[in-house]
């Protein structure tokens, strides 16, 4: 059965600001300021799991994860990266970065299910959203 | 500074046992019957985070993840893998890939800080053990 075009799950796409998209991956800012947290969901139809991806696209993934990462860590300076695909509740495969520091509200725990999320103030998320653009060379998303 | 040789963190040494070596990773069996939970290590010494790891290495590990993966997911029949490099409390990079079912002590939360830990009854964690290392064609460690 075709699956269709990529789609954005819904609950992905309430919960988040896009960035933009590599060349696999949409990358968004999940919008709870308890965390610097990046989603990023490979832009194919119908994967649930990291072995649905073939493996020139899990190699891809490796790529954009560790590029995101990178920018995620040089642009906060966080104590540690959590990097998860779980997808217990939300099935569209997609990979949480989370940027950690031993002060935030859930350390040293996982950040699911902890914290209770708020959003970012407006200025600081733009802020943080045309900082990783720039890391990232993407530019925003046309929509 | 020269990290030394690798060794595996006292924690997971106590937490797990070992089914064998991949050619990047050592395969642990997380004792913890709740679940069917491996733990991939990359055996070089003084990483922490999946970034700290060469791209090289990085697109090997892809690989063990996804074949560890996949013989998880089939010798257990799961609803669905959660794989996650987390680290906020043992240091030494590690990837846990836990198949999670509809019925198990977490779902549909992560595993982590939520069912009391209580070790595989013998016969059944040889069993595990030894269909594990046949799926991933290694050998017992020497030890």
């Amino acid at each position: 059965m075709n699956p269709g075009p990529f789609t954005l799950d819904p609950q992905l796409d309430a919960d988040t600001i896009a960035i933009g998209d590599l060349p696999l991956c949409r990358v968004l800012l999940n919008d709870d300021a308890n965390y610097p947290w990046l989603i990023l969901v490979p832009r194919r139809p119908g994967l649930t799991e990291l072995i649905d991806l073939g493996e020139a696209d899990r190699a891809t993934l490796m790529r954009e994860i560790a590029q995101v990462s990178a920018a995620l860590k040089v642009h906060t300076g966080c104590d540690k990266l959590n990097v998860a695909a779980l997808g217990n509740v939300v099935a569209q495969l997609h990979v949480h970065i989370i940027a950690r520091f031993r002060t935030d509200a859930a350390w040293p725990n996982p950040v699911w299910g902890t914290a209770k999320r708020f959003p970012h103030e407006k200025a600081a998320r733009e802020t943080l959203i045309a900082a990783l653009r720039g890391a990232l060379q993407i530019p925003a998303p046309q929509s």
